[in-house]
């Protein structure tokens, strides 16, 4: 079954789109919570607790690396631990924005698909086709590529005019043509603030799935978001972290994620 | 000491701009050497003997992280115990190529300047300023932002014109007016297969130091490196991994390691 099929069966079971951020911040995760333990034990526990609770509604997860690697070898092993627990009729994202060139792009993609079994990874296109290439080359699996994001710095690059079109829409059309030599491994990664670029994205990839950050406690409006991009399960990841995990300091932080996710559910299929 | 200091020291007393590329693919390891140790017990032990013979000519040593994190967490311990390795006064690179917003740009950079101790780090700028600006706010780290690669893929992005300038050097001038921000922090990766666009890279940034890697096996050609982006020690690092790594497939390996890393530090004198 290839990424296309598992994302559109995943979120029509639920009828969600949302997909749930593992990016547990240490300083943020309850204090009362698992005081006994080290730190990367303490954001497993908390991983373990947050998928639990969401699982009725997050269709996807995503977890960032950055906030693993940050804690070296020990958190690549919390990293691994915490794949395993999302089960596997689940789509799992690896937030990693990886690039470069031939053989390490290769051993990239070889960690996060064959290793860590991730079903779809972000990629970061600054190197070009051939950097992008070895993480689309896996029938099941997909490539989300960077678009257009929405950090104050998005625009440095990705909207420098050439012959008036913005950089970010050259990519689009760069990987819509590259498109059929992988079909359905190609996605992209447009941020959820600046609805002109998503509806312009979606225009330009009709077919491509859209992963969108920061809903929630980014200030992405999911109004917006679904007007601009959705066509139908499968066709976008909206991702929320924070407002998710952080919905409360005290003991009750798993249930209040959950109704934080279902709220969020709620709000993306109203529109 | 900052990192241009550090730098310049180092390649001076060794007279040599090398730094040599600890990539060790497992698949091309001679055969013979340690058979009885784990995958990445080897790659170990053939680094330590990489370092050991090559010290004498090095004045970096560069890692790529996808050689390491295709092994997962047991790749991150082999990469932790490389980099303790390399003594103190040499430089450390970590070609990483990361690059993400705010918070998880801020915890790459704390793993890899703050657990690692890497002297400097690769990042890629398709995210813009923001995104670049925490791997240079650590005033005795540096961080080489990627500007033109020579990869076949490099030229997609890269050299799309911006009002008749190529996207690379767009990309350099904004990062050169942002310097003065994070004085000595700021370097660039340039390709060696490039000539022209090293030379116009150094002169739009007469005073950063540059990561040229592809000399050796890559096919860039010494003298023209030296001739377009050498401004004396500090300046430049030139990597070569493959050619001095696999040398030699028998036992002999780091012995050929070392003549071949001599061989290159003298036709770098040369020019």
């Amino acid at each position: 079954m290839n990424f296309r099929d598992k994302l559109f069966d995943a979120q029509s079971k639920k009828q969600s789109v949302l997909c749930v951020g593992l990016d547990p911040d240490i300083e943020r995760l309850p204090e009362s919570l698992y005081p006994d333990l080290s730190k990367t034990d303490r954001i497993l526990a908390f991983n373990e607790a947050i998928i639990e609770a969401t699982l009725p509604y997050a269709s996807s997860y995503k977890l960032n690396f950055a906030f693993y690697e940050r804690f070296g070898s020990a958190g690549w092993e919390v990293l691994e631990k915490t794949r395993k627990l999302i089960p596997g009729s689940i789509p799992a994202i690896a937030d990693n924005k990886r690039g470069d060139i031939g053989n390490s792009a290769r051993f990239y993609a070889q960690s996060v698909f064959e290793l860590l079994n991730f079903d779809a990874c972000t990629v970061s296109p600054y190197m070009g086709a051939d950097s992008i290439e070895p993480f689309l080359s896996y029938p099941e699996k997909a490539a989300f590529i960077l678009a257009r994001t929405s950090n104050p710095g998005g625009a440095d690059l990705q909207e420098l005019q050439i012959k008036d079109i913005p950089l970010y829409q050259v990519l689009v059309k760069q990987l819509s043509l590259g498109e059929e030599l992988h079909p359905g491994c190609t996605g992209l990664v447009v941020g959820a603030t600046n609805e002109s670029a998503m509806a312009r994205i979606r225009e330009l990839a009709p077919n491509m799935p859209l992963l969108i950050p920061g809903v929630g406690a980014q200030g992405g409006d999911a109004q917006s978001v679904i007007r601009a991009t959705f066509r139908g399960y499968g066709s976008i990841l909206v991702n929320s972290s924070r407002s998710i995990l952080y919905a409360s300091s005290e003991k009750d932080f798993a249930e209040r994620a959950a109704e934080e996710a279902n709220r969020l559910v709620k709000r993306l299929q109203e529109q």
